[in-house]
């Protein structure tokens, strides 16, 4: 399940990153880019992208998380599926745990149609 | 009036913008960083921003920017007062009308806080 969530993550997300100031931005473009920052535009999840990105290995489960945010595990489990449904973050299952990394990529092309052209 | 918005605004940006992935954000940092991507978080937002980027002289006026939106004009300065106040957008007041230009040191300072590092 984490796998078709995912994939479908990482196709909206190559379809959005459109350059914001390369030229005017197609609905569907500006649509997606703007659902992207859509799932930055909380603390909490700013928060568990810089957390996970710190941790060591570069990955966290929720239990990791919890305690750092004082935040409940249902709560960081929401937080979560937002970020990978915009493929911010990758979810892989080992055992009881999820265990959550930053995807460099999707920064790497959310930066590039940031920057001013 | 317009320039002390924007004062406020570059403040808060350049609070904000501690690399997402360089480290734990505290608080206040992850709070400025979701701010902005609030600003973002809208499609007509993101189009408006691609607009103006991509307009003669790289600046416009809301007179330019109701129709290709389709939006009236409360509505596009509605907008417009939230990616000013986020610091992606200067304005000035020159006669009759605001003029509008992207603040591409946000973008970039933005653009930088997003990278992976």
């Amino acid at each position: 399940m984490s796998r078709s969530v995912t994939l479908e993550a990482v196709d909206g997300v190559e379809a959005c990153c459109s350059p914001l100031t390369g030229g005017i931005l197609a609905d569907a473009a500006a649509e997606q880019l703007a659902g992207v920052f859509k799932a930055m535009a909380d603390p909490a999840r700013v928060k568990l992208l810089s957390l996970i990105a710190a941790s060591e290995g570069g990955e966290a489960c929720v239990c990791d998380l919890t305690a750092p945010l004082g935040l409940s595990q249902p709560t960081v489990s929401h937080h979560m599926k937002l970020l990978v449904g915009a493929g911010l973050i990758e979810r892989e299952q080992r055992g009881k745990w999820a265990y959550y990394r930053v995807n460099d990529d999707t920064l790497d092309r959310l930066a590039r149609a940031v920057a001013p052209g």
